[in-house]
């Protein structure tokens, strides 16, 4: 079974057990034959595959009364591969998902560690660090850095773990975020995992 | 008494009870003849006021081993002005500091409003909404709109009323986050209470 979850840089593609990347760009849909079962975030791109028979969307099989009109398709899919989690998709946005017996509870966006990065320097070169991942989360700090730091990842953190439920976390910068959250589990298939379950529940 | 805080646009005076702002691009300090007493975050206006001998930095009778060397002079005036408190000062930047029994336990740099919208919209034009300051912080969010607002405000909201102390809400934006922190006071002069204080300790 092949799929793929296409997002607004690249193609990402699961064969069997092996994965791999094509970027959004230079990469010419029709030139898979077989089946593609997809998601896909980007509406042109969607466009497209609509007009091409052998790539089939997903998310047309999702309950969408679950959910809101405006969440994003790969936060749903990540949603319906989990009973009881929450779900950190860390990329260029930080999405927070909770879901309890297989019920989604609702969730929150935050800025990507990139992007928090500008944010800060943007509002005062004095404010120009990097983000210490190390930080100790137990205390309050007395740095710069660490000020820094404590504000973009200790308030996720705090608020992550209050839901105390299992901790997933996906995306990019899963494993840069995994320093922080000592106890969650990286699942860089979740994805892939969710689209799988609903190709089976409603085979 | 004549106190003055520079900050990077504004002198803001307190002469007596009455409150006044100059902008830092066409005020001649040279036209003030009384004593003022000042604290100033902006290094070319502090050079320039060091040659002025009825100008009086405060910031040299603060004890600064309980402080660290890159805390802003403002951040540090508004501790010394209170005994058991979270400070928030809600501007271009939100510092959170906390001081028990008078001794200052540490802080944390978050962004503020303008920033922190401006940095959801640079990551995706669908991110780009108001926050919503009637947020219900009790509930996780199933709209885009909560979504972000929860991102930002929550999570703040929850690391603040974590350390379980009197909520002072002071700066700018103090008004605007009054809707969230509702048991937060509202103390505009907060940082004029400190230079009050150490001038008046000091003498």
């Amino acid at each position: 079974m092949l799929l793929c979850d296409i997002g607004n840089t690249s193609f990402h593609f699961l064969d069997e057990n092996e994965d791999y990347k094509e970027d959004v760009k230079t990469f010419d849909p029709t030139s898979v034959k077989k089946d593609v079962y997809y998601i896909c975030v980007e509406p042109n791109i969607r466009k497209t595959l609509k007009e091409l028979v052998n790539w089939i969307d997903i998310s047309e099989k999702i309950d969408m009364s679950k959910y809101y009109n405006t969440m994003g398709i790969d936060r749903i899919v990540a949603c319906e591969a989990v009973q009881n989690a929450v779900v950190v998709d860390a990329g260029s946005a930080i999405t927070v998902d909770v879901v309890k017996n297989s019920i989604f509870q609702g969730g929150f966006i935050y800025p990507g560690s990139r992007a928090m990065n500008l944010t800060y320097k943007n509002i005062s070169s004095a404010l120009d660090y990097k983000f210490n991942y190390d930080l100790d989360t137990t205390k309050l700090p007395k740095n710069s850095q660490d000020a820094l730091s404590y504000g973009y990842l200790k308030l996720l953190y705090s608020e992550v773990v209050s839901y105390k439920l299992p901790i997933i976390l996906t995306g990019g910068d899963a494993f840069l975020f995994k320093n922080i959250f000592k106890e969650a589990e990286i699942n860089e298939r979740l994805i892939f995992e969710g689209m799988k379950k609903l190709i089976e529940t409603t085979a």
